[in-house]
């Protein structure tokens, strides 16, 4: 398992290492990568567009393989995000988790999807029918 | 500079906590998470909109944080999305890197932005003008 | 019924004296029009992000509402963007309509979902296996 | 000029013969496409990603051709959508056209890029630093 192994900091370095040994700082900013991770998570969702949820959970072995490829796409480009902006993403990550953990207390959103009101069967959970932007 | 310690398995498990805490798993689909990250991203995106590449190189403390919270986000839908498929994401990363360092030589591709074609003033750099697909 | 009287002339003439008379041509550059498109898409998919394709079949008046107006965003940035580039608008649409036509021959398509590859049940359709492409 | 002859109900009306005759309507479900949207949307800013502003004011005639296909995907999908949920397409935009004069005063946003916070030589236009989400 190369995860158990990684840190952020090795994928970053050679991530800033590819882009310096092109000269591709002076593409690489922030303006142009926020607009590379968007169509690469476009790239993504293609996979997905006409799956229904169900389907989506049970891939073949070679869209997995191709999905994988895409995911990798968008972890590039923020790695050379966080290159460019001297982001600590480790340390970003952790917080937004903890902001996250705060937002939604697990007592209070357990298996709910909210956005209750945009759907018309929200009679059923009525009682969450105020709480619409928290997010599974 | 936490991303030194921090590995890619650790952030991994304490998403896929997050996650099975609240009971999420039933949203967290590809399909739906695929959703999310195009999402993300085009919040972070919006941070970018009327910018132009260099005011986007030339950010406040206050736009940088919130920018990282973004990035954050995109980077948090992606490991959710990992644990769900079974992926090593720094294997799928590492491996997407070494096919882009064979993909984008750096003698043949240094300094250039590619998709020639693309503009007008491509006349300085007519010779490479077929070659439109390679990405800094 | 105002789209029954309402051509795309009309329209792309509001918007372009809604950007002239704040002398906002200046931002409404292509690269920033696409990133706005990119945005407000997004906007449009937060609605649907938790939702079964079924639920997002089934919207309450004020998602219906709200929805309208995220689409209204999409299109009248689209409009901008053909003002910028002098764009027959309705043209390169028609003419798209009957690329896709020819593309994808009724008899050959109806009721067929593609990318079959995608997912494990594909055995059932073993026939269409090499056809990933087409889009309903 | 076609745009100054084609209403949006002519277009709607092609779209929705297009869909129907694919037996597609079980795939054009709301939150499918508004993933098609937004994956049309990013292959529009492909086109753009590398590119300068400056560089996107000045497209070749090849270029211009693409890009005018990925925004008729755009507007397609957008047709198919206001099919789907029955909704008057320029009578949302006409009123979002309304709504955004109200909100952005001519003689108040003339020229102004806003999101002044988000750069570092904002102190020059110290005078509008509140005013944060207006958009060109």
């Amino acid at each position: 398992m190369t995860d158990a192994q990684t840190t952020l900091q090795e994928l970053k370095e050679r991530m800033a290492q590819f882009v310096r040994e092109r000269d591709w700082e002076q593409y690489h900013t922030p303006k142009n990568l926020s607009m590379s991770i968007a169509i690469e998570a476009a790239e993504l969702m293609e996979h997905f567009q006409w799956l229904t949820v169900e389907q989506s959970k049970n891939l073949s072995p070679e869209a997995l393989q191709d999905i994988g490829e895409e995911l990798a796409d968008i972890v590039i480009y923020s790695l050379s995000l966080s290159n460019f902006l001297g982001l600590d993403l480790s340390e970003v990550v952790l917080a937004k988790m903890e902001k996250n953990i705060r937002k939604y207390p697990k007592d209070k959103v357990r298996g709910k999807a909210h956005k209750y009101t945009y759907y018309q069967d929200r009679n059923q959970e009525s009682g969450d029918r105020g709480q619409d932007k928290s997010e599974p």
